[in-house]
């Protein structure tokens, strides 16, 4: 069936519910160039404004599903669950998780992908140990994910064409927040990489693309139906970005952190968020081990050097180190109130680690390293965060960010639970 | 000053009101193509859904006029006066009323369009006069203006180039219906061409852009108050487009429509708003004169054929006619209860009297004749309408529309005032 764009545009636009043909034809046709830029723009917007039934949200995401490959796992034997995260500062955990759940018996398939804005993005980070390839074909990754059970890897340009091209669209044409535009970006390509079971991580907060628990609810709720409808076991943790994850934000740093859990240490907000989510992954997949136990014998480590080396990358290479560090102090005796998130990633970002335009290169040695958490007692002229960058001119923009980020005070702040919610 | 596109569109998203600085910088960044299309195709959409203020409509136009050159009419020594409709079917009005307003002792400035869709455009109507020229230089039309006193001819490229590049942008992503963008768009273009005093002709009904007096209302009061606050004398009259004006639908046919009325016939309709819109035109322009008169005299049939004349036309030339024609007849005995404007539009469009995309050719012989109009008394077998084609492939489509415009019944329909409205 053929459609006029337009006709389907102002359909959108004056509050109409789309037919299955039409959200199909839009899809594919957008995909192939015969829908332009600026009509799949203008929808985009009537979307964001006025929204999407359930049942188009499927739709949606069965039409950018179908403008790719779907992968076919069934070659694997272990049970495959994967994760999620719509994207926080300092929020390194699929990097333990994936070889912890591993380690425990099942085959996590973890596609990721790369930072834009002040979210870091996952390969980066792996980018900053030697000879690690990000970009595996999919025999190797369906060889690694049956022997090492752990991959974490680019997703093809097979996987939801349509998704790649709309989501660089939505970036400059103010359309990102669209919760089915959201929901239906992250599902199809979850989907159409063939996990039997998915745990999502639903960021709220300062740091995060969601700033409050009500949008975040309803995102999760959407994406849980979606995965759900189409035969992915999906659950979804709503879990707190006011404060960024463990210390360390950046690339190589956070490399290092993780590296610190796996070997039984780390900062705890790290581990507990690991553990939880390890904990969702198994009892999706149907896999009764308990990961703390796993976490302390090793074989987790194991697994992450296995799947490191699997890739091309030397585990044990020094990672890179930034040329320049500033440290920020504190300027009075207190108790650190807050470390915002964003604050922090911005910083982060300002200093290099992350990238303004997706063409640019990161610096893996540059990010913050936080020396303490909201709670903790300082002194005047205590050290509260480290700035590392490889490019000097870079500190003074940072700073400001940094220093507006972490705030003393003299009463201590209430403690708040990192999981928020559980929407299943 | 400097923005980021993405941050105006999402403040126009989110209901903000722009700033001045906003709008001055997104409009030329969009000509010079520094904002992109799919960005400005997204904005429009938010402001169709979000709306704009006064003072934001207001300095929307500023920044389309400011985008090309302002013509300077002050070297013609009459008082100019232009009108604008918002277009219809069978509105030929432009043709007997720029001589005629001409004659009065004004200058009629008339730059003027081509059809797209279902409504026909003046230049394509003046095309069908063997030699005519739509494009003089700035220079012919100023004196042309000042020696014939009346000019219809295409707008240079010079005059609000933005809008020209955003109505093209919106006709193909559903955001035309956007009342501050209409009007920007309409008043842009007159305020720039220079006129003194300008008369709207905004059309309500099944044939016009605007379906309700409501939303009618609403485009003609945000032109008028945009025409006056840049100094421009502007009225508007809302008139009914349920009907399509006089009896030739087309090109060709409407010219020699217009001719009949200069010669002091022709439809009763196309005669009343002819002389209505001569009027409110000489009144705004300040200018004491008796328009029926001056019809009755020939004076505006003089001005006419020099107005042709001075573009190449030979008035005395025979106009095209088409190669086939087809004949609609009565059913049954009756009265002519409706003949609906869009319907016969549409039959006209499809019979080659307007073009589907804007580098179609229209055909000069094309389109309906109608032969009764509401209220007619017929008999069963009496001729309703013709149809009028160069390509007979294209009757059975258009015989359907036409046939399903005219209804015939029993009871005549109550009569309703072609001037439904005045607003200045």
């Amino acid at each position: 069936m053929s459609f006029a764009a337009v006709d389907i545009i102002r359909a959108k636009r004056d509050g109409q519910v789309l037919s299955d043909e039409q959200i199909d034809w839009v899809v594919d046709a957008y995909t192939k160039g015969v829908v332009a830029d600026e009509q799949m723009s203008a929808l985009a917007m009537a979307i964001l404004l006025r929204g999407m039934t359930p049942a188009e949200i499927a739709r949606w995401t069965a039409a950018m599903i179908a403008s790719g490959e779907r992968l076919d796992l069934s070659s694997v034997t272990r049970p495959t669950a994967d994760k999620h995260s719509t994207g926080g500062v300092g929020d390194k955990i699929t990097l333990p998780l994936t070889p912890l759940v591993a380690a425990c018996g099942a085959a996590v398939p973890q596609l990721s992908g790369r930072g834009l804005g002040h979210t870091g993005g996952t390969l980066d980070k792996l980018e900053s140990i030697a000879g690690w390839q990000a970009s595996i074909s999919n025999d190797a990754f369906k060889r690694q994910l049956q022997d090492v059970g752990a991959v974490i890897c680019a997703a093809g340009d097979g996987l939801a064409p349509a998704d790649r091209k709309l989501y660089a669209l939505r970036d400059v044409t103010g359309t990102v927040e669209a919760i089915p535009l959201i929901a239906s970006s992250i599902m199809s390509k979850k989907i159409a990489e063939g996990t039997g079971a998915l745990v999502l991580d639903v960021k709220v907060g300062s740091g995060a693309f969601m700033k409050d628990l009500t949008t975040a609810r309803e995102l999760a709720s959407t994406m849980v139906r979606l995965g759900k409808d189409s035969g992915v076991n999906t659950i979804a943790l709503l879990t707190d970005m006011n404060t960024p994850l463990g210390l360390a934000v950046g690339n190589a740093n956070e490399v290092a952190e993780s590296v610190e859990v796996l070997a039984g240490g780390g900062p705890a907000d790290v581990v507990e968020l690991t553990l939880a989510l390890a904990q969702e992954m198994l009892a999706a997949a149907g896999l009764d081990a308990d990961p703390a136990k796993v976490l302390e014998s090793g074989a987790a480590m194991d697994t992450w050097r296995r799947m490191i080396q699997a890739q091309g990358g030397d585990p044990d290479a020094t990672l890179p180190v930034a040329r320049e560090t500033e440290v920020l102090r504190a300027a009075a005796d207190g108790v650190v109130t807050a470390v915002d998130a964003y604050g922090i990633g911005v910083a982060a970002w300002r200093l290099g680690a992350g990238r303004a335009r997706k063409e640019d290169p990161v610096s893996f040695g540059a990010g913050v390293q936080l020396k303490v958490r909201p709670g903790d007692r300082v002194k005047a002229g205590d050290v509260l965060l480290e700035l590392r960058t490889d490019d000097g001119s870079r500190i003074a923009a940072a700073r400001a960010d940094a220093a507006a980020a972490v705030t003393v005070g003299e009463v201590a702040p209430a403690l708040t639970p990192l999981v928020l919610d559980r929407i299943a």
